[in-house]
């Protein structure tokens, strides 16, 4: 049961977001922001890929399957793929400067220390732009918000898995901004 | 140095808004309304002390200190209630219901993992309703967000500490918004 009362049935940061329609709007516009409209070297995929990723490591269901779900939306590999990154990066089968980005990615969702300079080394090494670099710290940065923001208050999971799916639907064709207004 | 090239002299953050000003608007519009112009039953004062607290808790001196000084200029007991605060929160002079909140934002610094059910009934023993609950989580979960931002990067602090009081007398004034256009 949450820690506070939302009276909406929408799970996990959706009904946050319709109850609280001020801090809604300035969070969705950070995602939309980071995963679709901003300009990025990632793809949009890629950098929802990131995000599932992060929250999958802050055990946030709500947020990895969500994005999980954005992203297979959006990967060629679909949803095999982010199964296997969420599984072991090591192993996934996604590029090499992707993997070594997952790995910034990791040290940021551990703690507020700056990455080593032996992941930004094998980042540039993959090929890593400062933007690269720049876009995957920012979004990891702000899953660590929303994953808190979700599991801090104890929001609940949908009772029905598919709601990812037409979530997925939604988020792919109109964005985060669409969603909110729903 | 920074693990990213910035192409201008500002330290922390500000840098970084400078450097992305398409992220940098939408996290400026997140710490306006999070500490300055969204409702909440935390006043601004407090709303910055909360904010400096976490950060001092991950380490970030840049936001820690900048939000110290916001805090400072915008509380009674000043600089010295900020420092008290830094140093222990048990021992400091703030009312119960905000040291109370003050332990409710430590775990949701600490982790992306639900609040203790004890923290929030001592938090709701002193009089916190849902929306200072909901408040405090939420700047918590943004400093996690900001602090990982300023530290993942490896930003520069300022070469001189009077650009904290220089950016509190512009935040306290015109608000964040301002700030980013300088």
């Amino acid at each position: 049961m949450p820690h506070i009362e939302i009276t909406n049935d929408l799970p996990g940061i959706s009904g946050l977001m319709a109850q609280r329609p001020d801090t809604g709007k300035v969070l969705s516009a950070v995602a939309e922001t980071l995963l679709r409209s901003g300009p990025s070297p990632l793809s949009r995929g890629e950098r929802e890929l990131i995000a599932a990723y992060v929250s999958h490591l802050n055990r946030t269901d709500f947020c990895a399957d969500s994005h999980g779900a954005f992203a297979a939306a959006q990967l060629d590999g679909g949803a095999e793929l982010v199964a296997a990154v969420r599984a072991d990066v090591a192993t996934a089968p996604v590029s090499p400067l992707l993997k070594a980005l997952l790995k910034v990615a990791a040290e940021v969702q551990a703690k507020a220390a700056p990455v080593s300079d032996e992941a930004i080394a094998a980042a540039r090494a993959e090929g890593a732009t400062d933007t690269h670099l720049h876009d995957t710290v920012l979004i990891t940065a702000a899953f660590s918000m929303f994953n808190r923001y979700v599991n801090g208050l104890a929001t609940e999971v949908p009772a029905d898995p598919a709601f990812y799916d037409v979530a997925a639907e939604l988020i792919v064709e109109h964005g985060y901004g669409a969603a909110l207004a729903t």
